[in-house]
């Protein structure tokens, strides 16, 4: 399907007319508002909202140009689904009223957080990583915690620091353990050693708020997830060793996790459905709660690449895929409310790291590197890295195809490694921090 | 010192015009704004702001009109200092400009949330909970963590549910271990059985925000704390027990925690300085980053009490005081920042539970019981408790005085134990939930 507005926007297009994400953007000194990626170009909501509105009972015209979605997040999925019918029909031609002065070209446009994050929570939910990372700290035998396959489990984050692609990020100093293999050494202070990413993408809770002391039930579930984002959770594998016992990581990841600016969503990647990469839930099966009837995930490729002052160009050094996630995102939205936590719109709720079987398909330097055992070549470069240097840029992309529908991409997000001690300033964009000079 | 405007606030009223603390109120069907509670009564910031913003260079008429502290919260503690000093100069009469018409009294007003909390963070900060709670898991040998005598442990909590005196809260149901003993076993789903509330304090982060990358000194401390209230972190012994390893509390905890409505301000508590209870930090020395030259707390007289379905009147359960903590407010705040964490206006740190060395000091049920190997009378009335039963209301205060100063409280934090089921609806107050007809 192509839209006779906007010429780029054809079926292989990233912004296909199947994908029509939300995101947040501005052009020169005007006010951030709502937007969908159209092409190459950008449809800005605010400028045909009461062609909208009058379309979409319940919407209203300042919902579009707010500075963030969480008003049109915080409406009903019957809200969200008469929205992309709307637009789906003015972008298409069908239904008139839309011209080319309701675009604007992405390149002309600077974006901002899609919203104002009300709680941040990640969760753990690949099997494979959980794997992987418990085989390391704990030997094959004890790999997986005897509660993992009952439950997504997860933790809450820090909701000040998730800031958006472009974002530069400072390596941390903080205290690291003096003897790797005796805690009882105590503590050193300083610049963390093993700085990685993780590969993650992140949902954007939506609906009305659930009262506190009410779940939310696995038929509900879908109704109150508005979108995904691609989600870099920046990590500092050293700092964490030493501060997590008994409480969990901490300062080793509340200094920066990034994601992407276009909220993709559920309605749009519906064609790609796809079984799990971990089959059937029967051994054990979860309880009734956490029972999923349609159990499944998505089929969208994810790939990191690096580009550090040693490579010409960003090479791929991981290729996953969002159906490797055991726990599915309705299953982490019913579990995180279980004991009657509110969940609000604007709340982001991270997958974990979302690592393959194969070795090619891990999503953390961590793994790749097994622990500092291997070194992780960056394409043919001849450059190798075991956990990230100053100076390289990571990236990661989320790709949906299948024949006979429309192209669904994640654009990126994207962040350069800082020396411990640089300076940030804010950058173009809210949400946007960037290397001072 | 007494105010001419308002009788009731003596030297030993808890609002004393040494305490000035802010709080967030509303009269009938008026808009939530500003107030100080002094006596009795409230002084309606909203109602004198042009009197103040002429006194306080940087304060604007809307920081006070506001339905949210967090205007007032994140200028520069010179103007909180300034703010103070043109309160105090106002009530006491030295500075005309008030009338009796400018206060309400607070048994006409309803309370609302003091701030938009944006992300909320719980310490492990006493010494004695931490080491009680070690014993019972690990033993005598292991109880502290290699860790917890080098930095202040501590974990991100949930923003979304941090609610205000009065909130009823709903026993919360989910995963259980099925065998205690044996976590291989896997789990069953049902209602908490170990219901505990935690005796804790929590301040708010004020001030400019520190750029993502930028710690916080521990000269520039105090700077960004802007004051301190009561708060009950309500828990579920049994379902944190099954699902916290390896990433820490989560369900256990995300489902209720209560504040008090007034903060008080570090300059109200500067006359109760004191020492803590640890005495020097020695053995080990803090790291340099941590290092308080003017280590030491606040004085607060603590207290739990309960009033069961089974006694005629609420019981004292707990007596414990601030200066228990191990680590500070200031040490807290530095430590949380030291990976480069932007904290924000708003943002709520918990202390941890308030735990003395006495029995009758501890500031959970888990440790009152011990583990539930022992009863807890409930004053003279005859009733005793393990954990928390349902039809329990519980209630925290705090207070402190001192000989030439006046008194300084807290109010109160309280709240019902509803049953598992029960349904919660909006209460009078912003952030505040009651049980549904």
């Amino acid at each position: 399907m192509s839209c006779p507005f906007v010429p780029s926007c054809s079926d292989d297009h990233q912004f296909s007319l199947q994908n029509l994400p939300y995101g947040i953007f501005s052009v020169g000194a005007g006010a951030p508002r709502v937007g969908i990626a159209v092409g190459d170009s950008i449809l800005d909501l605010s400028s045909c909202a009461s062609l909208l509105t009058s379309a979409v009972p319940g919407l209203q015209e300042s919902d579009l140009s707010s500075p963030t979605l969480n008003a049109v997040m915080s409406h009903t999925s019957a809200v969200w689904k008469g929205l992309r019918k709307a637009l789906s029909g003015l972008l298409s031609g069908s239904t008139p009223g839309l011209s080319a002065a309701n675009f604007v070209e992405q390149s002309a446009a600077t974006m901002h957080l899609p919203a104002q994050i009300g709680d941040y929570t990640d969760f753990y939910s690949s099997r494979e990583h959980a794997t992987n990372v418990g085989i390391m700290f704990r030997g094959v035998d004890n790999a997986l915690q005897p509660n993992w396959l009952h439950l997504p489990v997860g933790y809450h984050g820090r909701a000040s620091s998730v800031f958006l692609d472009g974002t530069d990020v400072v390596r941390p100093t903080a205290q690291l353990q003096k003897d790797k293999d005796d805690p009882k050494q105590g503590s050193t202070y300083g610049p963390c050693r093993l700085l990685d990413f993780e590969l993650e993408m992140a949902f954007f809770v939506g609906g009305p708020e659930n009262a506190p002391g009410t779940q939310i039930s696995m038929e509900e579930a879908e109704d109150r997830i508005f979108g995904l984002v691609l989600l870099n959770d920046w990590s500092a594998r050293d700092i964490q060793k030493w501060e997590y016992v008994p409480l969990g990581p901490f300062g080793a990841k509340n200094w920066a996790s990034t994601i992407s600016p276009w909220v993709v969503t559920l309605d749009a990647l519906e064609p790609f459905r796809a079984p799990t990469s971990a089959g059937k839930q029967e051994n054990p099966e979860p309880l009734p709660y956490l029972k999923d009837p349609n159990y499944g995930s998505y089929d969208i490729d994810l790939s990191v690449l690096i580009k550090g002052e040693d490579t010409e160009k960003a090479e791929v050094v991981s290729k996953s895929n969002f159906k490797n996630l055991y726990w599915n995102v309705k299953q982490q939205l019913v579990h995180h409310s279980v004991t009657g936590c509110n969940m609000r719109a604007g709340d982001l709720l991270g997958s974990g790291t979302i690592s393959g079987a194969d070795q090619t398909a891990f999503g953390s330097m961590l793994e790749l590197c097994w622990k500092g055992t291997r070194e992780v070549p960056l394409g043919e470069s001849g450059a190798v890295r075991k956990f990230l240097k100053d100076g390289d840029y990571v990236e990661m992309r989320g790709d949906c195809k299948k024949e006979g529908f429309g192209r669904v991409g994640f654009g990126k997000v994207g962040g350069n490694v800082l020396p411990a001690g640089a300076k940030l300033v804010k950058g173009e964009g809210n949400g946007v921090w960037v290397k001072g000079e």
